[in-house]
């Protein structure tokens, strides 16, 4: 390079001298040389070296995505079998940045054949497959962190399981093979454990243990917010043991397993369910596959379609599918159900709300059921206000959750963010700045319920933002808005209130002395006076 | 509910009467129940249901996401086997919000029984398993896509496939069966072509089209920039063709694969190489699997580990490994080599800017090569600066780029721009808000070259943020800021004396005409004092 190269228009441009790149290899790659190398991946090994889309991008993230998988597989299961969740956790500092994390619940316990599935095979499990809610949904998470565990220490997942008083408690020492996504076995047996039923599973990770913001501390008092029925135990690495008891004794209502609503399928799943569905008639099937689809609705949508509503399933070619979802958009078909979705509802929200911010003041809202791309989900709201919470110029602080689960990073993303700085909080008597969360001593809660909450990513930190979820969780905080504007402008007369009565006992008594020595009023007609005009005011205020 | 629920302290709390929401079913799972619906989630029915990890989250970003992969894999093919990529990207429109998007490559065609494979089954692939510089290194792209077309219209894809001219191009009609990850090949025939070899492929998806910003016209105008040895023809749904045709003949440097560096390496994964490696002992296995290990560097790193270089890999107990770790981590290991990530250059990265975007001035930096978690990499910038970019009150526009891939979503998120705000523009003449990029008609890229690339996302949106990555960044940055800097000053400086050349041209004639009058000059002798008197000054300044 001895020319100063020019750019367009002739304008002089500074470029050093280029490193030399020479190709140090022939490139003698073919479609024959290409397609040796080709080979299947498995998902442990995607997952391993894209670890960080699970929640395990460094040591301090790590510890607490794996104490929060264990935890919300323990409520779930808990829940499931209705038993009211008492869970233990425990962190103990190993040395060398290492901790090892125990995980235990009173839960029904797991099955011999399935426990090695369940902790050592990335996308294995009972919730992924169906439309309930549940605070797991992948099939991802625990056995993600067993081998989080294993690639750092190189130390195997350690499970106790037991399924009743009158079956032994089992003992796994279980390692997955990466390369096959398969569950290795290391140690099998049955053990001496004092839980009549649960499970504990214990994970050695390198991790780094801190308090506050982002900790398992914040974590399980956030949990103790959205789940007052939960019990939970825990014990610090320095021995340090903190004890979040019960609020109630009742547990969440249980929620039904639903079916697809079918203005949300889309044409390739509809085709698939169709292949699927042998030697049923085109009425049948959908009665049969979806919610909200009785015989008369079939027929109608049938009739739309231009369909014969005794086709043969296997006989729908894809141009027919296509008018079977003609019909389905065209006909009137009843919202699907909603006992699927449970809400943490509005009493007990606020009582999980003051067991751990005590504040002045407290609203809540929950909004009736609503649908986005045919999955019902139900949102509701909560505020805190006053206290010793925080300072008054200050943001307010946002607590999210989903399916009772707290989400703890990633707050700017997603919706839960998006709809609290959408709300035009002046209007209800606070400061806001632009594009900000309101500013005063207040905690919001945003909670999703959902059978299907659609993450942004599979460390399942933040919610996309559908319209139709982000409108549900504008109207919600825009209620406890409301109810905050009451408080705040009662408050307001309360002090003016004051305000007055200070006047009156200030000033009447010098009226009462000032007419005594005017008039020559008795002492016991002075008395009179000043009670009669204390009265009066009093009344009139 | 017929009293008002008090808050802590006894402050009222508005709660109105909550739904009553009875539970409908009896909670009879128990272990055995519930372990009748464990089963297996095969990887495309995860990324289908999660389909906007993968980048289809809207029908906009769905045709800009398939047609990115087809590109991105022609291009790597191309490049592997020594070709000039020529490609064709065409959008046809088919009503109904549906689109037919064609990619067609004259790379090195994919042999018959890798087809179905590559194109209908995730996580398949020949670059995940190596450390070697691509644009694709999940293996999840292509079939995305083609999933994202089957679901949303029940069009399979479809793929002609050609290796050499002396053999039959062949056709295939495939769809992915979603629920076992799997191929299904609809149709296979050999049919008659005018490339002589390369791949097309053909997907109909539910997509919206549009242009300007994130759009495949924006995607393709980049992927000049950083590619100016690729020619595209665009064919646009309305049928306005776009070329862009390329600027230099040279291939990018061909890349060498790597292995990986001790240094990186953890001990869950040791552990597992080391039980494959049969039959070795353990300073062979270290040569033998790791780059910049030689046998010296090896002995020294068992004496360190307090272990014998004959030790058999088979025998080392997780204890050794750990020993092992420690003997890597204390042993002086050099870097590892470089030729496996190649720049796009300094010369060619303005060549390829100044193609696409006019300016004034550009510059560029290429950094040395560096090393995060074990992975070489390069970072590289540019800036284009002046001319009719935009106005001198916006914001900079930033393009982000990865392994010569254009990144057009999440421009917040990832370490392009926290290293691009970080930089203290101020320093170098322009201005800048705080926590924003700097104002001014100017046009910024970044560009990461490595064997891995760290994204945020399967969707590969944004690169995650390593501290030597981000620091490597703002110095490229910096860099050009720098030269920036010189010919903003010298742009003053002309301005200046161009300013200095006017009072010349302006008074000097005058002071002629003054000296004439008042010593009687000649003509001749006037000019001359004119003359020699703006020598005298342009000389000077």
């Amino acid at each position: 390079m001895n020319e100063t190269p020019k750019g367009p228009g002739g304008a002089a441009i500074l470029v050093p001298v280029t490193r030399v790149q020479k190709p140090t290899l022939l490139r003698s790659e073919n479609a024959e040389s290409m397609a040796k190398r080709q080979r299947q991946i498995s998902v442990s090994e995607f997952f391993s070296k894209n670890r960080h889309l699970l929640g395990f991008d460094n040591p301090r993230k790590a510890l607490l995505t794996a104490i929060k998988e264990a935890v919300d597989n323990s409520l779930d299961a808990c829940e499931e079998s209705g038993i009211l969740p008492d869970i233990e956790v425990s962190i103990r500092d190993r040395g060398n940045d290492r901790f090892r994390i125990t995980v235990v619940d009173n839960g029904p316990g797991i099955v011999k054949a399935q426990v090695p599935n369940i902790f050592g095979k990335l996308l294995y499990g009972s919730k992924f497959h169906r439309l309930k809610m549940s605070r797991g949904q992948q099939g991802i998470g625990i056995s993600a962190a067993g081998m989080y565990g294993l690639i750092t220490t190189g130390r195997p997942v350690e499970i106790v399981s037991r399924t009743a008083a009158t079956r032994p408690a089992l003992f796994f020492e279980l390692r997955i093979d990466t390369k096959k996504n398969h569950p290795e076995i290391m140690r099998e047996m049955e053990v001496v454990w004092d839980q009549k039923h649960g499970t504990q599973v214990s994970i050695e990770l390198e991790a780094k243990y801190h308090r506050g913001k982002q900790s398992v501390d914040e974590y399980l008092r956030q949990t103790a917010i959205a789940n007052p029925h939960v019990s939970v135990v825990y014990r610090m690495p320095d021995g340090e043991v903190i004890l979040y008891e019960r609020s109630t004794q009742e547990l969440p209502p249980d929620t039904a397993e639903i079916k697809p609503h079918p203005q949300g399928v889309e044409l390739g799943i509809l085709q698939g369910m169709l292949k699927e569905a042998r030697g049923r008639n085109l009425a049948g099937f959908l009665q049969e596959e979806f919610s909200r689809v009785s015989k008369r609705v079939a027929e109608e949508i049938c009739e739309r379609a231009e369909l014969s509503p005794r086709a043969y399933t296997s006989r729908v070619t894809r141009e027919q599918v296509e008018k079977l979802l003609d019909g389905i958009a065209k006909t009137k078909i009843m919202n699907p159900p909603t006992n699927c979705v449970a809400p943490i509802g509005e009493e007990q929200l606020i009582y999980g709300l003051a067991s751990v911010v005590p504040a002045e003041f407290y609203a809540s809202a929950t909004r009736p059921p609503a649908v986005y791309r045919g999955n019902p989900f139900i949102i509701e709201a909560a505020l805190a206000y006053g206290g010793e919470i925080q300072g008054a110029d200050s943001p307010a602080r946002l607590l999210r959750f989903a399916n009772r689960v707290p989400l703890l990073y990633q707050q700017g993303a997603g919706c839960c963010f998006g709809s609290t700085i959408s709300v035009n909080w002046r209007n209800y008597g606070l400061q806001q700045p632009r594009g900000g969360l309101p500013l005063g001593p207040m905690t919001i809660v945003v909670h999703m319920a959902s059978v299907w909450v659609p993450f942004t990513s599979e460390s399942k930190e933040a919610i996309a933002s559908y319209p139709e979820i982000e409108e549900q969780m504008t109207r919600a905080l825009q209620e406890c808005g409301r109810k905050l504007k009451l408080f705040l402008s009662r408050k307001k007369k309360d002090k003016e209130f004051q305000r007055k009565r200070d006047y009156i006992e200030t000033y009447i008594p010098h009226i009462g002395i000032g007419l005594r020595d005017l008039i020559g009023l008795s002492d016991s007609e002075r008395q009179g006076v000043v009670t009669c005009l204390t009265d009066l005011l009093e009344r009139k205020s």
